[in-house]
């Protein structure tokens, strides 16, 4: 017999969402629903960014009265790359100083006394979609989160692929031009480079740079290059295009190895509208093995900015649930 | 307790091994050991393939006396796509003529009343390397099969990753170049264009007409290319090169993807000798995140020609084994 809805519901886990700029906590119930949240500056250039989460999480708790819900735990989604069996930050960059190396897992049971799970705040996202969004009902599906850079997270079989120590899911760093530009993450041509935010706006630079335009603000972001080719401005239009190769090619890559069921592409940048989301949709089909592109869909998140603090709390139920059959 | 090896060794699969040219049958034990093998033509241009793979099975069964072994079931591995749930070919090019749509499980299974698992070529090898070979104890595997083509296969969390309907590991078809050459699956700049034995063949036929040279044999196949690689020829140094440069740049790609312990490199154009497979290591070490390349080692495939054959008899364990934990 199923539970009546009242008693799954009771049951709450914390979420927390780790940016560079903003930490946001949520009481999250199974079904997604935010019960109660807040939003935090991660202050993270003094280096204190664990101690911000834990203030976080610690407000959000003395605001929910002891005896009013149960709580199942605290999922913790960050911005860097995780250690998952230790629930340690493996490596951070620069956004997020001195923040490498550390074990929030055993911060946060220390401190809470509750059991705690640590992820990559994309893998969270892909969580939230696969559970409860744009993948529901999936169990092979492909996260793409284009922002300022671009984030990725595998599901197979169910389950969050996660690799030997939880760093699986680069997919920002698949190259897409073996004898393309250098990336700061060692690589050459790297997706990012051309198809984030940030490397949007630099290419476009560059366009300028090369056509002599000087009569331009210093500061052009992806925002203004996106409205540009809304507009039919040739430069930004060349940019664009390149862009929409460059995560079309990178897509089928995707499709190719994962076999997927559907491919979700969400961020701030990808969320500029349905054209942009169209446009990666036919570059990508276009690339695809006729047999691999027939039962694969590509589709916009549904869960926008609160994905990752869902999908973190949700962490609490995915990673009790009995092992299932996984294929 | 653990039992004598002399029980583990007395039950035996029937392997097979089905290419555009041949089809390699083995009875192989638990330890991969071959205990008797036939080869015969596939002679694939009359289309009927399937009816020879079930000829190669008949004639090792009738050479194995009845009351000598316990079988304990048929693994076919095969050239093309394979619907694994299905145990079918859902698609195979034109080496194989009206191959695809073959319920080779169905077929097998009628004419020889014991269970029977189809799987892709790739993913039977990967299994025999993860197993007996070059990946042996790693849960976090890529193989990538560098012959004619390039084939690859995953091993994530301990088992094969094969998506939604098998289809997953064409890691021939990622794009390392999003404005490269087409390729005729439809994409653009795929790896196998630029290193398969096919691709280094026509990039040197490409080089050699750019170049004006016209006094060289019309056929110049791969291992000429490497030869020249390695006395020194300009152009096959450029063409090998790229290869290399690609190679990298895929395998990069596939260790920021899944986070692997191992990628263990394989096929006919790979065991061209060590000098090559160490150009490919240092290729990706030169362009891998250093978090992610710290723990994964690249290696050549331990089991040469016969790994299809000895992986295709060990998905009868590997696919009636108890669902294993699986991170």
């Amino acid at each position: 017999m199923a539970k009546p809805m009242a008693d799954e519901t009771a049951e709450l886990a914390v979420g927390v969402d780790v940016g560079g700029t903003k930490i946001h906590a949520a009481l999250v119930d199974r079904t997604g629903a935010i019960r109660r949240r807040l939003r935090i500056a991660t202050q993270a250039a003094d280096g204190r960014a664990a101690e911000r989460i834990m203030e976080a999480i610690a407000r959000l708790l003395a605001e929910t009265p002891d005896d009013s819900v149960r709580l199942r735990g605290i999922g913790i989604g960050t911005a860097g790359q995780v250690d998952w069996q230790r629930g340690a930050v493996r490596f951070a960059s620069d956004l997020l100083p001195g923040y490498t190396g550390t074990p929030l897992r055993d911060i946060a049971t220390r401190r809470f006394g509750l059991p705690v799970w640590v992820d990559n705040d994309v893998n969270v996202l892909a969580l939230a979609e696969q559970n409860l969004g744009a993948g529901r009902g999936s169990r092979h599906m492909v996260c793409l989160a284009i922002g300022t850079g671009i984030g990725g997270a595998v599901v197979s079989g169910g389950k969050l692929l996660r690799g030997c120590w939880g760093g699986a899911g680069e997919l920002g760093h698949l190259s897409v031009r073996f004898d393309g530009q250098p990336c700061r993450c060692g690589g050459t041509g790297c997706l990012e480079l051309y198809a984030s935010g940030t490397g949007i706006a630099e290419q476009m630079q560059r366009k300028l740079a090369e056509a002599g335009v000087t009569d331009r603000p210093a500061r052009i972001g992806a925002r203004e290059v996106i409205a540009g080719w809304r507009s039919g401005e040739p430069l930004a239009q060349a940019v664009l295009e390149q862009a929409f190769a460059a995560l079309g090619a990178a897509t089928a890559s995707l499709i190719h190895t994962f076999n997927p069921e559907v491919v979700v592409v969400g961020g701030g940048v990808a969320e500029a509208g349905a054209d942009f989301l169209q446009r990666i949709r036919e570059e990508t089909l276009q690339r695809t093995m006729p047999a691999l592109h027939e039962r694969v869909s590509i589709v916009g998140a549904a869960h926008g900015n609160d994905g990752a603090v869902i999908g973190a709390a949700l962490l609490a139920w995915e990673e009790t649930k009995k092992e299932e059959e996984v294929r």
